[in-house]
C-alpha cells in the first residue's frame, strides 16, 4: 500500500531496518528495496539518504559497532580484571536474543568487509578500540606481552561467537559464559609466551 | 557464447567455480547463473546437478569442508604436541593465497548456516570433527579441560581468520602464526582453569 508509505525517513530507523532484515534472512537480502520495505518508506526515501548499497551498509555497519563499543566501554562494577574483561567481552558473545542478532550481522560485515574498503575500515577501527581497550586492562597489571594476549583474547571471543551463532545447541550461553571465563582465566595467567615455539626450516 | 558452453558437466566443477566466485565477489553473488557463467556451462547444466541454490550451496560447502579437513589431518612429522597442533591449525588460517580464499568462503559459509540448516549441519560436523581431533591430542597428554581448551583453541583460530580476512594489514602472516603459537602455549600450559571466575547473582 504505496499510500501509507513516508516519502522521507531518518537514516537511523533505515539502519534499525537495515539490521533487522539482515539478522532475520541474513545480509545478502539487505538490498534497499527490502530495507524499504522493512522501513515502510519508499525506494526513493532510502536513497534520498543513501545513493548506493554500500553507502547504506557502511551507516548501518557503523551504527552498530557505535552501539557495541558504547555497552562495551561502560564502565563496570569494580576494578577486578576478570570482572571488568568478563562483562565488556562478553556483551559481543550470543548470549540472549539482542546480542544473538548482533552476533549474526556483525560477522555478516566482518565477510562482506573483504569486498568493501569502507566496511573494513569500521571493522578494522572496531577491532583496534576493542583490543586497545583490553591491553589497558593488561598493562594496567604489568601482563607480559600484553598486545598477543589482547589480540588472541578478542579473537577467541569473536570465534565463539562465530562458531556458536550457526549452532546454538552446540554452544548454549551458559558455555559461552564459561569458555569466556576460561580464556580470560588463559590469559591473565602470568607466564612467559613470546618465545618461538615451532621451528620455521 | 552459447555455443561454447557445455551441456553437462560434474558438480566438482560447478563447487570449483562457486568457490571462485565466493572467493573474489562473496558468496551472496555466488548464483545459479554466476556459477554457470564460471564453469562456463549452461545454467541447465547447473539445474541438472542441483535443483536448488541451497543444494548446490550445501554440496560445495562439503566439498570445502573436506578439503579443509583432509590437510588437517595429515599425520605431521613428530608428535610434539605443539608441533602437531600448529601443522593442524595453521591449515585454517589465512596464512597464503589459497587458505585466504578458503578462510574467507568458510566463514561466509559459516554466516550463511545461521539461515540454512543444511549448511549449518555441515558446519557442526566439522567443528565437531576438529574440536575431538584436538581434543585427542590434549588427553593424550593427560591436560586437565581438555575439551574447553580444544574449544578455545579452535575459536581462536577461527577468530583469527574472521579478524584477518578483512584486515590482511593488521593480521599478517608471521603475526597469524605467532599468535596461534601463543594460544597453543596457553592451551598446554599445565593449569587449572575449571572454577568459576565471574559470580552471577
Amino acid at each position: 500500500m504505496p499510500e501509507r508509505r513516508k516519502s522521507a525517513t531518518n537514516p537511523d530507523l533505515l539502519a534499525t531496518a537495515l539490521f533487522d532484515v539482515a539478522a532475520e534472512s541474513g545480509l545478502e537480502n539487505a538490498s534497499v528495496r527490502e530495507v524499504a520495505k522493512r522501513a515502510d518508506v519508499s525506494i526513493g526515501a532510502v536513497q534520498h539518504h543513501f545513493s548506493t548499497k554500500d553507502e547504506m551498509l557502511t551507516f548501518a555497519l557503523r551504527t552498530l559497532a557505535e552501539r557495541m563499543l558504547s555497552r562495551l566501554t561502560q564502565s563496570p562494577a569494580g576494578t577486578d580484571p576478570h570482572v571488568v574483561l568478563f562483562q565488556a567481552l562478553s556483551q559481543l558473545l550470543p548470549l540472549d536474543e539482542q546480542r544473538t542478532r548482533e552476533a549474526h550481522v556483525l560477522a555478516a560485515f566482518a565477510i562482506r568487509a573483504v569486498t568493501s574498503e569502507s566496511l573494513a575500515e569500521i571493522r578494522r577501527t572496531m577491532l583496534f578500540t576493542i583490543r586497545t581497550g583490553i591491553c589497558a586492562v593488561l598493562i594496567g597489571i604489568r601482563l607480559p606481552e600484553a598486545e598477543t594476549r589482547a589480540a588472541l583474547l578478542l579473537a577467541t571471543v569473536d570465534g565463539l561467537a562465530l562458531d556458536a551463532i550457526g549452532n546454538p545447541g552446540m554452544y548454549p550461553p551458559h558455555y559461552l559464559e564459561y569458555a569466556l571465563e576460561s580464556q580470560i582465566k588463559l590469559t591473565l595467567h602470568d607466564m612467559e609466551i613470546p618465545d618461538a615455539l615451532v621451528s620455521r626450516g
